[in-house]
């Protein structure tokens, strides 16, 4: 467990509501690994379309959904002067959200024009937020690349987001990338892409996450030695049971 | 004006501001006039893209937006029983929408599933209500098709609307065809489509389509008759211009 | 009953398989209704996605699926000289499809070359076929229109279909309009568009379909008098829920 | 050749380099018959994809295409003040197509704006000319449907163009419909939708044309009859053969 | 042809009807130069459109299809338990395709599910096969670009393939990235994407391959040198021909 | 200004009308600045939706647009032999266009078939051309990866142009990316995407990314240092205000 420990924040900084294991056992977990474990409890829908990670070196992200919602632009209300207002949504959000939140922007997936800059997402790492997400498009990307911070959207685009969007509210349930986030449900980004886990399940499927991890990493040592599919992928060969309690019992896993 | 106040609903149905003469000009706009007018105003973005009415003889419609919005529906918030509990925002909002005004859904653009059906609809039409609008489908569109109310949709679509979409409030801005709608705006309908009139551009825009409709009644008669469209539309032309004067005069308009 | 028995063909005609009692319920069944028992049962994705009616004058059909299954051409493979042979997977299903059965193809979605046309449909409905479905376009839809056999389509298309389509094998399951279709599963085909219910379930659907409908011509005329939704839509309401019951008695339904 | 003689206009009316006869015969054409000819001379693609008529009862079109171009609108460039210039590419285009003449406009297949309206629609019938093609929309489309041209369009759409279209220059190749279009091309509209033919091919084409259509009704009328396909269609079996001689003798076509 | 000869597989391992020069070959080929080569025997449609590599490292794959077909999963046929079948197509084929073949995976372009994992795909490594191609997306993308199996595919994606495919059947034609693809034509990947190669041509398209290989290797000398390309690109000038027969002499090609 | 002159090419090598000053400005402004400033003065739609640069290493480029449009290929006028005409429109353009220049080709955003590939694109390399953009995408991209050639597209794509596209004429006003095109335009790439500033804009554009820059490198500076939005970005707050100023004054920019 003392690695996994290590990839944790100090629990004093983890978002309320999002227990040290549980973020710990779903930064270990593949988006792949944790839709399996919901398709299992009947959701088929909570892997967001669209949006991959932008910084290969920054994809793992876990943490609360904080959201916010876009209309479509109109000329009379979007253009640069709504800026110089603090409780602008856009800008208030990126100063609200607490730290340990990941920000999942409703863009209507539309990626004519940015959902945010870098100097935004800069903001948001300062302040010790996790990680954004957009179903449309962010720009200054070529700075977001080296930003340590997991930012996923669907393409780069330069234009402001006053041509299009109109950031209209927080925190209320939205789409993105065709899935439903409601706030507070736990956010999980890595090299594929994000899922949605639904706030009150997120402890059960981390722990479930954990236990399938440890055999898909058994089933990838099997593979690689030659063995089979048949009986090892599901595991339905007593043989290989067997061969997988040894195995775990060998590594204390 | 006798004509025009002969397709008014009495005064004392039309909802809370909007205005009697302003009502009966917009049933006698169209919406291509009406882009128009609001493109000389700034506006590029009011026609909503892809909502056409069902009912070719219900087509015109005028009222003050109420919205619903929709996000992706979830498996185990998203089943039958939910329309059990009179607060369900997709049930309360087509008992709560007052008299004279026109519904628009937000449907994410997805018509894979319905936004609503016949039997809501005829709901709103014994209430009193305008008209209906969402970017998806509606369903029972054989019914719907002989329903005395302007409803206006992408393609019919049979599948339930909690297969895939969760109404999850009302009366806040929305998308609707690519176009924001805020609660309140005029929204227009007519054999085109629909266009949706910032609220507090009601009255221009309708005055201002008045007189537009006037002269474009004028070079339609104008190019019945051969006359080229140099000088005419526009109205650069001297002659015309005094023939214009002539016409307007002769009709009393 | 007789309004139904007048309906179904009689019981000789009827394909293997599908009751008269069957036939007869689902010919009278919404598709918006039977999604919604689809629905109830788990199943989220059995309306074809796409395809509507030709000929508003013949839109309802109900019989087992025979399916024909396109992939790209191929030029040297899809040329005029491939019709000459009557093993031609396309032409030979036009003449093996039994009396009863609807045709679905499978197009791939793609409506830029005629999945058939009227010439081949004429032989279609010549042969006692019930129907044809294609998530691609027909050719020929002036001649369509006219005819007496429901026909449903994404959109009309004028070329040929060797210039996109190559009809490969029969009688596999496939898609169509993003739905799986096995053959046998029971096609079922109104104003609205096609639902496609499993074989095994298509009795039980149609049983449940009446109950369904009957309460629904129930709820469409207590809204027409005025009632509200709430108690009635669902139905929830003691006073409703007898009022049905006499409603139901005093018309022996 | 009666008949076909009394659809053709007047010699003296038809557009240089289109011959009565060919006029007349592609008059009589479906698309559908016509993009089979081109396909054997090894044109896949000639029917414009999207485009379909407006007014049902003016479907039938013939004609050489004259083009008009578009590019994006902007914003410094397309105001409502450009149409005072009788030398914008717009206007200018439709007071200078030659009679007998169909226009098909290039606009990129986006229909969010207007390619023109009602009133252009209009001034082009008085003009003589022959219909007119977009592979975007048309607004004022409910007078449209009313209009005497035949006139083919995407969907119906009300802002005007300037919003998105920028018409740049007339009688360049340009792509309509995802087809190339040259100057001079002939252009065929029904029921169906519309197609282009080369114009150093519209004779034989139209000449085709007829053999074919004779072939087709006299299939039409056996499998009306209950003749299968084999054999017929196409015409391999010597006693349809036969019987296809006999039945061109007899009514002597 | 030392080269060409330390690429390829021995001769033993090569599939059936693979021979070693026309494998040496096509490794050696873009599939630039293999698309303009059946353009010239009349293919227009043989790259796939949409699949490209996902390991940069692993990009060149030649050898025959293997297909499988997928059409849209039905709740009740496809969850969890059906891998416990040792005859469910999906796992059958990655334990059936012989060694040296390419999987080529009709997903019907719907990438929303995976059409397979990084654990199916090390089992292909494991016995032999060449490479795999679908035209959804592939799931563990972080593992597969890491494994030296070239793989291609539209877009990572986390889901199982359950939500959304149904694996039917295999060794029948399928549509894969618009294309037509028949069981043992020969597929070609490189870094650019794939190609299909019909199986009967396979060998004269390798060996014209290599004739216009050379040819453009000699233009891509020329034109670093400076020459323009008239006269050279096409080979049209008896100067630029005189010299590419220098150049192939002194070079042994 | 020294590591600006640095960047640049010598004055004698830039086309006509792009000062050298403009063109190291430009060169040093992201497209993200410009489409900023450009929305400032009305411009909504400057960016192009798509295109995105192949070669990581070569993404910066400044110069006027030399344009190029397509149309749809037809198979009678769009085969291999129409290469070895010098007057073809494509490779005409490859040898035309001046020094400095960017070549921007109209595809109408279909990227089946290439636009061009590596060999064409080494050719404006080594006549000093500045790069190259189209809607659709390049073949050869594995060696245009490496090319010091800022070339700019959609998608990698091997099928030769003659398959789709059919090269018209150069020099016209075109769409890419749907953004309008003039010849002359001010074209500007960097990692993000590109960005057409209209001719007569260009000069006033460049200076004031100048000054945007600046500003947001002082930005930049303080949010990393912990800063929060409010008052800085946009520059509301006079403490912030007269930290710009001594900032500025201290690195005398």
């Amino acid at each position: 467990m003392n690695a996994i420990t290590a990839l944790a924040p100090k629990a004093a900084t983890l978002p309320e509501g999002l227990s040290e294991i549980t973020y710990a056992r779903l930064m270990r977990a593949s988006t792949a690994t944790l839709t399996t474990i919901l398709f299992k409890r009947g959701f088929r829908n909570c892997f967001l379309q669209g949006p991959r990670a932008i910084n290969p070196a920054a994809v793992r992200v876990v943490g609360p959904a904080y959201t916010l919602r876009n209309i479509p632009a109109r000329e009379d209300l979007d253009h640069l002067k709504v800026f110089e207002d603090n409780n602008h949504p856009q800008r208030k959000a990126f100063e609200d959200m607490p730290a340990g939140h990941v920000m999942v922007i409703d863009s209507r997936g539309d990626a004519r024009a940015a959902s945010a800059g870098s100097l935004l997402l800069t903001r948001l790492l300062r302040r010790g937020c996790a990680g954004i997400v957009t179903d449309g498009g962010f720009r200054d990307t070529p700075e977001i690349e080296k930003l340590a911070l997991p930012a996923y959207h669907v393409r780069p685009t330069a234009p402001t987001n006053l041509i299009l969007h109109h950031a209209v509210d927080v925190q209320t349930p939205i789409a993105c990338g065709s899935v439903a986030i409601y706030p507070g449900d736990v956010i999980v980004g890595d090299g594929e892409g994000v899922v949605c886990i639904p706030a009150h399940l997120a402890d059960s499927v981390a722990e479930e996450s954990e236990t399938q991890t440890v055999y898909e990493d058994f089933v990838q040592e099997r593979i690689d030695a030659g063995d089979t599919l048949f009986g090892l992928y599901p595991l339905t060969s007593p043989q290989q049971a067997a061969a997988f309690e040894a195995w775990k019992t060998a590594r204390g896993r």
